[in-house]
């Protein structure tokens, strides 16, 4: 078994192409293929304000797959700790021996989130989406909209934060990372108003997008809400799209936008991202449809992200030899 | 984070004294401690005839926890491979940090299994065991007795294996082991009859013990069973008892013997083994009682002895630097 460090990970993965088709297949083969996907497995640690939430997926016909520990432990920011920490396992599909610890500290959760951004945005938004939204101002508000830059070529990114340091710092950082401007607005409500994509990354327990904010040709991403306590679009919101996608209903329903959806018909017309690129069901037909798309993070897209790093490093390991 | 070996797990724990205090406090945490144990999460590979367990468990106050991962691959042995797999992960209460990956294919699990059965005896079994009893030829038929002659000072063992190559080895290593006479049985009852504990080890889906083969004075420890299709004890052997007793009863109702058992009035009765050594409920208190102990496997023993061998190997770590 191999103990791969995230250094190692972070230095055969970034976000490129490659990943964003990993994470597309990924879900093309969760309605396409019989896959085994289990709950999700929380341990809470009330003391400490910490959980652990285990994730994993079998697909079948692949040789490998993934269990992945995320934990989240709220006061770590006392220590001067960050609150988030992961690892990844890759077990053969065909013994159950396990090949590696990818010890990536939540990296590959991050890349195959922001891919799955990209993949939302790809089927959804509009070709020509000129100025993009950002709700937050932390590793995924980068991360996604690096991702959005490899599926459409916008020219402006606003940016909404609570702290305005924190919002100053990702204007520079962003400007410099991707050499377009942008620009910091004073509310979620004038962000919105301005832009052709959002997308929310908050851990918001209460809607930060409002009903009255949607304009025609409007595509959100919300990838924030991933528990039942959390939401960042109002159910009117859901109402008022065209079209309602998330990556998984199940835990949509359960963790999701569409927990607090009261709407049984928006319920059942809600549709997945894997149905819309495995072409069963129509992702955006017209400019002036308004879409939404709610991402819980799925076990599919880890296995996905676990093999294709495993897989990466253990070639370019070969080639050094 | 710390790669453990299974080599290393091995050279720092053995079946022991400690082991067994170790284990017994696990029990008696689960129920005097606030305890998060989710059931357990399962992913199944059908085309490979495996599946991959998952437990864990939080006891309010300890700084660490750990999170196990299992596999059964049955068709691993016409690879030449054993068909059982599986890791430790170690992570901190405190932060969610991950500690350690004690990679130990499953020893721990082994020792704290046989440690389990020798707190089942300690508080179940007449304290003067002449003859013990052992159905299957497998590891744990051999680490069950282990365990129970650290704490019951039998004569000789018998054992049943429906392959008798199997059971000649089995006589032969435990002979050299425990320097006590091993004797092969031609069945299951004559054995039972016997012997004043009895030990079955079986991945059994039908019942090895039957009712009429019990006497006064007999203690049973049942771990075979762990899922819901396997059975070690018809359930009339649990009528005919004076005590039930488990480690976790809605394990037991899940996966173990309590599943088989239609009488409400037995379910109801049943105790676990944590109450009997927190000394909220009775263990034996006559000598002609028939007690049974039904272990499924918990998620507090894997915390329990992942902690103790982690410490362990630090502290020896430590010494040699």
């Amino acid at each position: 078994m191999d103990l791969i460090t995230r250094k190692e990970i972070e230095k055969a993965i970034q976000l490129d192409e490659t990943v964003i088709e990993v994470v597309e297949s990924a879900f093309r083969d969760l309605v396409e293929k019989q896959v085994q996907m289990p709950p999700i497995m929380r341990i809470d640690v009330p003391e400490n304000n910490g959980e652990v939430d285990i994730k994993s997926a079998y697909i079948a016909g692949y040789d490998t797959f993934a269990v992945k520990l995320s934990s989240g432990f709220f006061d770590n920011y006392k220590l001067g700790l960050p609150s988030a920490n992961g690892m990844m396992l890759l077990l053969s599909a065909i013994t159950g021996e396990p090949k590696a610890v990818l010890a990536d500290n939540g990296y590959l959760t991050d890349m195959r989130t922001a891919a799955a951004g990209a993949v939302a945005a790809k089927y959804l938004s509009r070709e020509d989406v000129k100025t993009v939204g950002v709700i937050g101002t932390g590793a995924q508000a980068r991360y996604q909209i690096q991702a959005l830059k490899l599926v459409r070529d916008f020219e402006k990114v606003l940016v909404y934060g609570r702290t305005p340091e924190k919002a100053e710092q990702y204007k520079s950082d962003m400007e410099h990372l991707l050499n377009i401007p942008v620009e910091i607005t004073v509310s979620p409500g004038e962000l919105v108003e301005q832009c052709d994509l959002v997308v929310t990354t908050t851990p918001s327990a209460e809607p930060v997008i409002m009903e009255n904010w949607l304009h025609p040709g409007l595509h959100i991403t919300a990838m924030g809400s991933d528990a039942e306590h959390k939401q960042e679009l109002s159910p009117e919101v859901l109402q008022n799209a065209d079209i309602v996608a998330c990556d998984v209903k199940e835990q949509s329903l359960r963790l999701g936008e569409l927990r607090s959806c009261r709407n049984q018909e928006v319920i059942e017309s809600s549709i997945e991202l894997g149905e819309i690129i495995s072409g069963r069901k129509k992702g955006r037909s017209k400019s002036e449809e308004i879409t939404i798309c709610d991402l819980t993070g799925t076990g599919v897209q880890d296995t996905a992200i676990a093999r294709y790093a495993f897989e990466k490093i253990e070639k370019q390991g070969k080639e050094e030899e």
